[in-house]
């Protein structure tokens, strides 16, 4: 989803977001496997194929290359909780759905998940402020689930913010052993994680 | 726990292991803040009060260190499994006190979970081999509790494997969020997190 420019943002073609998403993609590999300290924009240019100059046509920094690691893996997130809030159904449908959601993303995006996880404290500033303020909004998507489920009985009188920090631990940590390609798929994992929360957390 | 000595591994006095454990910890705050690879060795003598020739007579390697880091945390974290089995109970009663256990470690010592799980792929050969060993053992516990709650038709038919993984992501997550001191304590997440854990795995 194009964000939207803003006054110190110019548009930029849909060919220039596409090679950046693919500068941001193959950095977030190398990040991955070395470190992003370790890892110098000589050596970023290099993996990319481009020149200092060309680099920094779609790159303002190294930072800011983590932070669009960060925005391009919560832009599918957030997309996935849209879905999820379109689609609508009872709390327990919609944290089964957005659970599915997520796994998937996570399956896809492992080296970009991996790189902010372990990385997000060299951001600064706003760029950190942004990191946080958009993780919350994502939370905030589940404690609602678990609110409404509450709210209707169909959930136990459960703490939203505990609950759903539960509910991401057991989710997000898969980054670690879920693997494309692997023996188990995002949908072999989210039904079964799905059922073990929405029944731990239902009301009967 | 002291371990036992082998044969290239001379025999250390008590206070030896005191100081090699107060330069592990406080090696773990400074790799904590500023990563493991940005940390030279002449800074970590410097952090811990040592000559290079000193902190030799502790430390082998800044890889040994990060190992020991992990090894300390797994030393604890065995030693909490030791005491739920010696306990004994119902396969549910035993996971809870699995849960207390465990996060009762991660909340004291958040900086080395947080050097360790971010930094393991810096670890080769044996210490990598050592590293999967440890973890795996730990994770075969959490599994045993889980089949027998399963063979005991306490637990659903759950695989206990993927059950188990479930079961630490909600738990070790913890270290990104449960801070020594914070406004909720290890038991005060602990309790919650059982019953979400037990009710939905529970064949009834």
């Amino acid at each position: 989803m194009p964000r939207t420019a803003t006054s110190d943002e110019p548009q930029r073609s849909e060919k220039w977001k596409a090679r950046r998403d693919e500068i941001i993609d193959t950095s977030a590999r190398v990040f991955a496997r070395q470190g992003y300290h370790a890892t110098g924009i000589v050596e970023l240019c290099t993996v990319n194929g481009l020149g200092k100059g060309a680099f920094y046509h779609y790159i303002q920094s190294k930072e800011e290359l983590l932070a669009a690691i960060h925005d391009r893996v919560m832009d599918e997130v957030m997309l996935g909780a849209d879905r999820v809030a379109a689609a609508g159904g009872s709390p327990s449908a919609l944290l089964a759905m957005l659970g599915d959601e997520l796994l998937d993303v996570i399956h896809r995006y492992p080296d970009h998940v991996w790189v902010f996880l372990h990385e997000f404290p060299a951001l600064t500033a706003e760029r950190a402020d942004q990191f946080r303020k958009r993780r919350r909004k994502y939370e905030q998507r589940v404690e609602a689930i678990l609110q409404a489920g509450v709210d209707t009985g169909e959930f136990r009188d459960v703490d939203p913010r505990l609950t759903a920090l539960a509910w991401l631990g057991m989710h997000n940590y898969t980054y670690l052993w879920l693997k494309a390609g692997g023996r188990v798929s995002a949908r072999d994992v989210a039904k079964p994680f799905a059922e073990i929360f929405i029944r731990g957390i239902a009301s009967s």
